[in-house]
């Protein structure tokens, strides 16, 4: 993973499970990942604060945005501030989509916070079609950024096919985005 | 509220709540609306088919997207078939936000049916600052309109002032949906 | 369903939906009953509310137990005072089950209020064999009563069959509830 | 804390939170808890599943049964079958308790499962007074064991205080359970 994105000038992020993986992947990755079960695992999330590499931290499942903004405090007061908290949806009753999208917590943590969120609309939908019109509800709330998976051919993906995108799907998207932006005074690189 | 509507080329709408006040209503409102605690109300729902004025309904706090839609089948299957949903935001353990607004209903109720969805982030966010990034991330999912709550003294208006936004900031709202709508192929009025 | 009732010392409780029916049922019915979807029906409460006989209030699906007192007051305020409160699980996450059954409900309301409070163990739990289980934990946690579906061949019942006990499970359950009774301090008729 | 077990002959029962506590821990513990938070913490799981000392495993907070399930399977796949499940409550949108527990979980992972369940009234409901009538509602649904927190000034607790019972009324709970568990065909120690 480290010599393809070194050779594409891309960045490395992989999630981080425990803490003894911690030292062999400071090698390999230019970010961590906590995911949304681990949001609370407060022993992971201490050792994280003793690191210099940034930390995305996804809203666990029926986490509130003060818990969040709680987990995260203990990421800060190890010293780490390089810290991106990321809304990919919570558990409710509607069974539809996978989860449910709670894009409210994106300008709620901004008020209450000065670090950056993003969304994740694949996780918090789980479904292919309904990622560009969340991806372009997510800028417009105004997201910092966007985790968005992408496969060159999601049907027969290892994993989490049936939210991927189709390439040119994705690049309509950007497209769309690079006109909602600036409504928020942003622009989509 | 008739007359006010008249000399400003204005339309009505107005919340029922029970069968009995329709034939009053009828001469008064351009629009029924069917509000969230009453979207089970298959009583009034039927009474409401019989009619062919445009009825607004409301989803349900708790009512899922499914539900949504087979209550609007009690409208149209008696032959009225001016029908506008609207997401305005479910139950969830949430407590900051008054509601959690499930966006995610836009694309979907647009997917399954070809009835207009409209959001209301005035009621949805239940705070006065979060409406217009809710505003904006609805019409960036693809609504089919707005319902937002504007007083021009929202501290002292009698209810619901705390989700109303001023004049000002609905204006300046109101250029940011410009700059979003053609991302989606519309326009705003 | 009068004639029947009276032949066999019964009493009859039957669901309302609206206002208009409370004349032609006052002849019929000794108990009404306000259906989950209804318990915020504000026209139909104040409307029984003038009236004189016992109602069944039961609790929405996604109401607090604070909104399904505050219910209970549109009846009591009109001067009707012979009201009984009903949990019959809320909607949840859960999809094992119909409803979550929310037994906290029972010594919360009982605290909170002088008002009886009943369980609904068949649409709380929307299958059969759990109906038992938690129809003793409802005595158990100080139930006033019990609401519970039984059916002499609920496989062929015309609805809520799923939820049904047969008479010879029902015969048991009585049992158990006479031992369960005398631990709270009461007896089982 | 084993000094004071072995004088008393009480077994101990502490949380674990991370894998490196295991060997330390294994010293002086008789059960091991995994709390909540870790319930999908799966590289704590898997080290758990090596041992051969009992586990309590809690559910999550917004954890289904059938999640709660498939966590076990991570110690039993192990060789660990020594596992306890453990109801604790579910988050939901009701405030009024701190959670709301979710009895009908006792008799459906009874049904589906081999493995023993018990009930947490006191984190479940988190007030002192509803530990009480929770806690026979548990055992009626047929409940293998109660998890019950006791303080002998609870008030002055350093931590629980709120939902910690005194002595007296455990006392008294105890004699109500006594009375109970005969209906389910159980004996109370």
């Amino acid at each position: 993973m480290r010599e393809a994105a070194d050779r594409f000038h891309l960045c490395t992020i992989s999630e981080v499970m425990d803490p003894s993986q911690i030292p062999m992947m400071m090698q390999y990755v230019d970010m961590f990942q906590v995911g949304a079960r681990n949001m609370q695992n407060y022993y992971l999330l201490r050792a994280l604060g003793e690191i210099r590499k940034p930390v995305l931290l996804k809203r666990g499942l029926s986490a509130t945005m003060e818990e969040l903004l709680l987990s995260a405090e203990y990421l800060l007061s190890g010293g780490n501030y390089n810290v991106v908290l990321c809304e990919r949806g919570i558990r409710t009753f509607e069974t539809y989509t996978r989860n449910t999208f709670d894009l409210a917590a994106i300008p709620v943590i901004k008020k209450l916070s000065h670090l950056p969120i993003i969304g994740d609309p694949s996780h918090a939908t789980g479904r292919r079609d309904k990622v560009p019109p969340m991806a372009r509800a997510a800028v417009a709330a105004g997201a910092d950024g966007l985790l968005i998976e992408v496969h060159n051919d999601p049907d027969r993906a290892l994993s989490d096919g049936a939210q991927s995108l189709e390439p040119s799907t994705f690049t309509q998207l950007m497209a769309e985005l690079r006109i909602i932006a600036p409504a928020i005074g942003r622009r989509v690189a």
